[in-house]
């Protein structure tokens, strides 16, 4: 039994963190830290917890809490942790970081990108970047956990096999994505009201969206060179979801079967990866509630291309569903504890 | 460890009962069957269980399955089960009926509401009606459960303590309900296509809608007297929920007290009921996925009436949650086993 | 040709004034006048007018625009009117208020309700109510036209022929209403955030909410005494529209013959009252971007009360559509110029 | 004033023809034909036109129809009009067909993807695709018009301007393209209900979208020789909109205002396309209910590419509303006649 916190407890993904957390049988939460509601009960916030947790919300004070939690969590705005993390916090608990600060190798890119200063550039290399599938061995003894983006999980794991075998050309990549609502946030902003978002669609962030540089990075070491990707995400009237649509040139003749055989070598043991049979299209509504992603693929033999397509919870798998499974891998727990709620549909 | 089937399986009610079940440790899903799917792979149908159910829909047959399952869930038609159920299957296995067919004592009521002729008569005093909250006892016993709507769960138990303590005048009661369309089946209708439902609300069934006689001959059981209801239901664009508000005329000069500790004496220990704080009025979205019924009411000075609220998820305590729950009490298991889960917000 | 001001115009019923008015053959729009986003282009907020409003909003100085505009619509916060409007200002211009100031004729009502102080109280009697079926001929020399909210105009105009010829007991009306999120207005709450609402319903205002005074009134005139009602309203998860479900005991024995005639009487000849056939349900997505209420009722032999439902989008009639209506009135253009458009399903 | 008739009346499309045409003042609706629905009132199946359209539906006898209107408008299944045109039709009455009947100038093609014999394969040369903004001048004496479909037509004029200058390599172009449900049409197909599509996203028809050889045939055109595009549709929960998001390789250094001014020469007196500022991107939301495509563009110099995207109401400039634009050039009418309503938000 390990003792838990969250700082930024009462964003979408920090409620999401509160509804896993609180079916986990390892983990005792003990801090609900939220500047902006610091005093009030969490319960009265996020009424679904009604009778469920009696806890209010704290103020986040990252030193105090280290003190009595093995592991924290941070789904906190950009630039907020790494303002105040240092070795000593560490020395004593593990953070687990939903934000960018830390996934990001390279200082530059991420200050050129977030347009931030990076305030504790020599932790970055403390940092595994918890794509639980790609980094499993590594998580297990991270101190600082960079948990990646919603898009981004979508959007490597998608690719990453193909990349990785050199069955595609990653210079040629091209992936537009589609998420739901919650990926926004919870803040009061016009552009986020229903009226606003129903009955609509958009791109937005073309060509400049913070998680492109991420995808970059993680897929070009799996290419083994730097690439550049296009990335586009689109924003639709959903609460829950991401659907990644990849579409790339094939760097040869594959079949069906030899894509199908590359997909099943790097993921056919993962518990929650699921190979769609041929010719199925991933759903977001099937991952709906779940930390699965579900991944299919089309060959375009017309234009010897491939399209690959990924499905997940942007909340679960794309958020607080991998920073449990990355705290699992990282305190010994079976990696599926606390992630087997079957997708709920409709 | 108990042995189920479902016959109805791939309906609304059917894929979330089979959800419920698979994370119940006391059961073992032995049969799904389907006449409109018979033979097809249950993962084809509902990609949500994709990796996690490797069964084939079968054909329905109750005979064969009560031979070997203790107990049978019925998500079928109105008519069907009673036109098939004999004592000779009630010694062997128990039923839990989602349908209505056992529902109503009087077979009167029965057939001049559903329009049905009722073909075993001699079986419905033998039915538990399984609103839980209120039959507890009886269910424990039961050969033949008959689950009660989603419609009637939210509004009995909404209005059934102050109909029962002599607090409202159920003469005047006037139940508003909403529902997501779950709650109109996986029929392929027209009138539930994504663009006819979508941006819309409606009335339907008005005056004569089939939960009205059950909601008239439990709130009468409660009051003690047959009393009759006006009772109206609207489909309104979401997935899942049910919202009843309820109107009626106070007895008595009654403070936000009194009635508070009446509800509280009535549900106050109930594992899925929750009272909340003076003042909060029920939002479906708040039990989503769970078996959880919120409950809020605002008395009006002015017209000395009482405005009861309630919501619960339609397919979960309105449906299989129910049905798993009356389960539980029928076997002996604990009354939340498989029924844990949080509900899932946004 | 008359020359039209807003102020308020970048809310969601002054971006529907503008739809309207930039179709209507006689009207100019001069002036977009906006607190918030005074300086910027109204197309670069309301960007479906892109190309076609090539105005910026202004500053809301309602004295400078009285001396230019023939009328002047304002959609504005409640208390902003009655805290400037004055007889000199009623010299130069016509004013169509599509807030609450001058809607209610008792000011101690007013006030106790919106808990504002009236500042204007001398012009309250000055006001004509604008519910054009109702008050059609008062409208035509109105200098101050209180238009009537949303929820009012359905739940009034439903309600009003058979209140006023008796047919119901006006003290056993129960109104439950359904609203659009556009309702809730363009404010950045988080209370109206997309996932917020989405897939969920609630009751708000419950026995408080302050379209009741207002129903209340008019319905009160048409039954020759003072009344009370309960009025129940919910948010659903749509843009637009209000359905009123209102349930009253009948005082007699009538037929649906004998009610479909007293609507026929009242309405049959109005051009934005549809009169559904018998058995059909009013639905939202009929009225649609028009400005229509259609009207349907059931009658309840077993209860003797009558259930009578009615639809429209509150965008329209219950804003700027019945704004514009009143204004044809006021300056005796025909009366469905500007609002012909069809309803557009889906 | 022309006589006009619909054979397929009764589907999404043919419904938006009835609300276009019924405000067309040159324009008089003479026959609503639809095999499902022959002899039912119109506005009993689409309650929108309650008290507007008085027509019965007819049996779809062109023929018949030929004699008495000048325009028949055909929103029919595919190979149905094919199978009975004739040039004795064509001698009496112009047609405007929404089927991709005559949309590919190549049988082959056709037959290929729609996996149907053309059954009058001499009439394809007499047919003019009626890509309004491209085609103006052959529109105009067409007798046989086929009109575009909803994905192409936005994926077309988003791109055209660019491939026909040069300026990007049409042999990198990936279409990802966003459809509400409206363009699924109104079949009762358990895929289309409310809670199968709500709260979901999907690519569909990967690889093997028919709508694919009408884009290269189009956009092939402009390049001056054939051409093989990606093109993945996708389902989103939303009633109306196609969403187009194109990336393709640039040709050379071109700035901003280079791609800005190619495009304000192709399209900058159109009155149906709206270009838009730098950096906007396109929203359905603000085409809805309108005949407007919006365009906005961003270049990525990082990958030398460009990102094009459209949005337009699939139903009008998708379907209804440009066979009506088509309808006005073939009769000399002006071209925004019927068509000039203001986009409705939100």
């Amino acid at each position: 039994m390990i003792k838990a916190g969250i700082i930024g407890a009462t964003g979408y993904a920090g409620n999401e963190l509160v509804r896993l957390l609180l079916s986990h049988k390892m983990v005792e939460l003990r801090f609900l830290a939220s500047k902006s509601f610091e005093g009030e009960k969490y319960q009265a916030i996020y009424r679904n917890f009604t009778d469920l947790v009696d806890m209010p919300c704290t103020a986040p004070d990252l030193q105090a809490m280290a003190e009595e939690a093995d592991v924290i969590f941070t789904a906190t705005p950009q630039g907020y942790l790494s303002g105040i993390l240092n070795e000593g916090i560490l020395a004593k608990c593990r953070i687990i970081d939903l934000s960018a600060d830390y996934r990001i190798k390279d200082k530059e890119i991420y200050e050129k990108w977030y347009k931030i200063e990076h305030k504790s550039p020599e932790l970055i290399q403390k940092a595994v970047y918890g794509l639980t599938e790609v980094n499993r061995e590594k998580i297990k003894n991270a101190s600082i956990l960079a948990n990646p983006g919603c898009f981004t999980t979508c959007s490597i794991l998608t690719a990453y096999p193909l990349v990785k075998e050199g069955v595609i050309d990653p210079d040629t990549l091209v992936i537009n994505a589609l998420s739901g609502v919650s990926g926004a946030g919870r803040g009061a902003k016009t552009a986020n009201l229903f009226c606003e978002v129903n009955e609509s669609a958009k791109a937005y962030g073309v060509t400049t969206h913070r998680h492109t540089p991420e995808i970059e990075e993680q897929l070009g070491y799996a290419a083994g060179r730097s690439i550049l990707v296009s990335f586009t995400p689109h924003l639709i009237p959903m609460n829950r979801g991401i659907l990644a649509t990849e579409t790339a040139s094939l760097t040869g003749d594959y079949t069906l079967q030899d894509i199908s055989r590359i997909y099943e070598d790097y993921y056919g043991r993962e518990p929650f990866i699921r190979l769609l049979p041929a010719g199925q299209c991933p759903e977001t509504r099937f991952v709906e509630g779940s930390n699965y992603v579900d991944l299919g693929f089309q060959i375009d033999p017309r234009t010897k291309r491939i399209v690959m397509m990924g499905a997940l919870d942007n909340l679960v798998k794309g958020a607080a569903g991998q920073a449990v499974q990355n705290m699992n891998v990282m305190f010994g727990f079976e990696e599926t504890e606390g992630l087997r709620s079957v997708p709920m549909n409709p």
